[in-house]
């Protein structure tokens, strides 16, 4: 007799929880589970899907917004051992057919808002083998997609699925992510990747300024289709949070759930942060935003934002992490001496960088020649990471997986500096990183003071092709109220009068627009501001 | 280029802990070290093991009380990739040579005080390679233990060490177990069992009623050399808390380091809390225990000692475990039913009861025929467990393991009930368990019964041979005032009146002791009382 070889897969992590906190709540709309009974929905989905033909190791996709129907697939798919590929929504059909295509799909789960564009392509998906559809509130929805199911019809039908014992090392989750040029790159993730990214998650949470305990309500708004919504549907299972599903985003409909469900925790990216507060009727909201915690990544948490975000109470931090990192490295707790900081201005300067490793991350900055940049705040190095959670590999790319890895450590590709109480500042992404006569200049650093210009909504600094000095800085912004460009230029003098930033760091050029070019994900599209110079 | 394959290993646990929380504080006696400063003098120690000869896979023997050169080799040891034992040194000499054999050490770490012992049978020990001795405040030790080394003249002359990457199955630490017959049994544990098993314990000192944050100040009180502490010197690396060592246990020393250091979450054995809240001098750090969070474990805590730190404005909690399961499985924090509670006297029912699984066990209990038992707080069942830091093997006794992994679950010899709430009770180890014309009396319900005697300071009850029944049970009691048998036969016949217990579990006597006869590890040792009937 052998011992029992615990694996650290998604399945494992139910025993404990069902037991510990079965009455858990997670909440849809009108449909309000206890973990008990969503556990009893994720069994019986996994057996329609096995009833369907669904085999261990088969990749089924999931096209929806964030519901309960979404999140069930989050742990039916994988803990029967097929690949969950959360497919990016906001993608054009030819790029979702082209991700869907490289990434093998037999099934997929779509709810019926999706029909309509998959249905006029219909023909060059004859790759799936069925469509699992589903509408909220019960609705039948009608559809010309051959192999076409309800989703409630086969769960219904279902009598559970007794789930196997899966490898920690099987792939698990499966999206694509955008680079700068090309097309759009898979990548993976394994049980044991989630598991542990989802303990370090739900033990950061404990950490000040949060101290989040078992009465927080939790909710990400970070789409269920980029990266596992930053894991937060995983780690409530650990943690016992209620947690609420926003359903497709719109400013409303999210403060309406923060009212009324008592949201108290959430991740996003700033540009949802910056949509909620610049909401038209946000001022009715007021006093059910008080309280509110934020942890706000993928783009760098500008200062104006934060600050427009304390005056209703909210308290943002930072953070950090890339698709290929599952995704959390870094986050902005208070080490010892932020905490015993008593001036809010100083404690923010720390709140809204980069952060600090969460649990398990070991994090360097290194220079060209792997040496650790000194913490003094402005040498420059890139971040590179080892992780118990960093995908393994490019889904069929073995070259771009080199480079990826190269010399044993995930390279992130962004440049940052360490300041001497060990808070990490990402001064740019390599690829947006602005070069001029041979030194950077650091277009987040600049972003972050001109959004302090109360005239400032969105802010964004790209280089532009100079024969002179090689780039120079142009400024994109989109003004809350009239604003030109002396205005923004005079500021920024002063900043150097300040002794803040250097007199060539000054933008060439300030552009004013209506609003930012957005990526899939809403970060502000770099790429596409370069193309309007 | 292959992706970096993350082992969850001791050594894993420090990057992202030295960046976060650098000037952590680990204290012992005069010794106070920042987590910094500590990690420099873990690769100080290892650096001089390996100067001596020490190499991976050799076993390295620790015989200390709780100091900070024992905790040092906690991490230096393993992190070399050789075997931490830690030698229980409350055993007889006799068991000291025989389990420092078998475990075939090849080095040992000891205090001065232990010295003595050894040097009497120091031809015996012949096996050992080298004795790096040690005492407090930098002390020179006088010995005639043939190749023998000052633990501080070697760490000095040591240029540290570059630890390796260790394979996270690889055995880390080593010790051994007293069954109920026969000789101590080795357990051991790997890097990636104690990772989780620290982790598990991080997580659950978030939930009430505790709720510990980056304030609390944490103090083992369960001896190094059982069952890691609890794994409390490892997981304090993950939550950064301030931890304090405290020496050889001694009441006034222990208060007087809570009330100096500002303590305020500890693990220990029932018997440690009696011996600290019955000390002569305990009115005088009356105002220093308000507010302790202590977690009770390896044996039941009865509710009368429950009841005494209440008064004294600590609150404790029960726990389980065992030194085959790394040791946690359970701690009775609150499920939100309990938190809602609004009578302490309701509460601490759950309170000190075994609890309820920490998060990542999977936890049955069973009846004869693997069937779960029914909720109904009444059905007995052994405790079976999974979870990714159990025991995979007796070190070499392949007999016994078998028996331990019977079906594929680690058998815990426990025997428990559930309640409605999933509260688990244990009502007596199997081997303690009473029975009686055929049925079980819980041994554990009597004495916690009996334990609110305001008369009671200890108890235990016992089965005793009886030709009739089987066996009868037998009360022990060590007083704190005057009490005599009847007494406590009355009081036991008003429960049964009250419907608590029934008529045949009375005990058919009530014996009178000074003081209890203890395992090693402060157990009440009812073997011992066993042979007095």
């Amino acid at each position: 007799m052998e011992a029992y070889e615990y694996q650290l897969n998604l399945k494992n992590l139910f025993p404990s929880a069902l037991w510990g906190h079965p009455d858990q709540e997670i909440v849809y709309k009108k449909n309000r589970y206890t973990l008990e009974s969503f556990y009893e929905r994720i069994s019986k989905l996994a057996g329609a899907l096995s009833d369907l033909g669904v085999k261990k190791g088969d990749v089924v996709a999931v096209l929806d917004w964030d519901t309960d129907r979404y999140m069930m697939s989050y742990f039916a798919i994988p803990m029967m051992g097929a690949i969950l590929h959360t497919v990016n929504v906001r993608y054009p059909p030819d790029l979702v057919f082209y991700t869907m295509q490289h990434a093998g799909d037999k099934y997929a789960i779509i709810n019926k808002e999706f029909v309509p564009i998959i249905e006029k392509y219909a023909k060059t998906f004859d790759f799936i083998k069925g469509w699992i559809v589903h509408a909220d509130n019960g609705e039948k929805v009608e559809t010309s997609l051959p192999r076409s199911y309800s989703f409630e019809d086969i769960v219904a039908k279902s009598g559970g699925y007794d789930f196997p014992d899966i490898d920690e090392n099987a792939t698990a989750t499966l999206f694509y992510t955008s680079g700068t040029t090309g097309l759009p790159k898979g990548v993976t993730f394994t049980h044991r990747q989630l598991f542990l990214q989802a303990t370090s998650n739900a033990l950061v949470g404990n950490k000040a300024p949060f101290h989040l305990n078992e009465d927080d309500v939790y909710m990400s708004l970070v789409p269920m289709f980029h990266v596992h919504s930053w894991t937060m549907p995983y780690f409530i299972v650990i943690t016992g949070n209620k947690y609420v599903l926003p359903g497709r985003y719109d400013p409303k409909n999210i403060l309406e759930l923060i009212k009324n469900e008592h949201v108290t925790y959430s991740f996003m990216v700033p540009a949802i942060l910056y949509m909620l507060l610049t909401y038209s009727e946000v001022d009715k909201y007021r006093e059910y935003l008080k309280g509110w915690k934020v942890s706000v990544g993928g783009s760098a948490l500008p200062e104006g934002l934060a600050k427009l975000a304390e005056s209703f109470g909210i308290t943002a931090i930072g953070g950090y992490g890339l698709s290929e990192t599952c995704p959390v490295l870094t986050t902005a707790v208070f080490n010892s001496r932020v905490k015993a900081m008593r001036n809010e201005d100083e404690r923010r300067y720390y709140r809204i960088s980069t952060g600090i490793p969460i649990p398990f991350v070991n994090l360097r900055v290194v220079d060209s020649n792997w040496k650790d940049v000194p913490r003094d705040g402005t040498s420059v190095g890139e971040i590179v990471v080892r992780a118990p959670w960093l995908t393994k590999r490019y889904y069929k790319d073995p070259q771009k997986t080199e480079e990826l890895w190269k010399g044993g450590w995930l390279h992130t590709g962004d440049l940052a500096v360490v300041d001497h109480l060990g808070y990490i500042h990402i001064v740019d992404r390599e690829k947006d990183a602005i070069k001029s006569g041979g030194e950077f200049i650091p277009s987040l650093l600049l972003e972050n003071l001109i959004s302090n210009l109360p005239q400032v909504g969105e802010v964004a600094v790209v280089g532009k092709p100079d024969p002179k000095w090689g780039e120079r800085p142009v400024a994109f912004i989109v003004p809350k109220v009239k604003l030109n460009k002396e205005k923004v230029l005079d500021f920024l003098n002063n900043q150097v009068e300040a002794g803040l930033i250097q007199k060539w760091w000054i933008p060439d050029d300030v552009i004013f627009l209506e609003s930012m070019p957005r990526t899939s994900t809403n970060k502000i599209d770099k790429k596409e501001l370069r193309k309007m110079i």
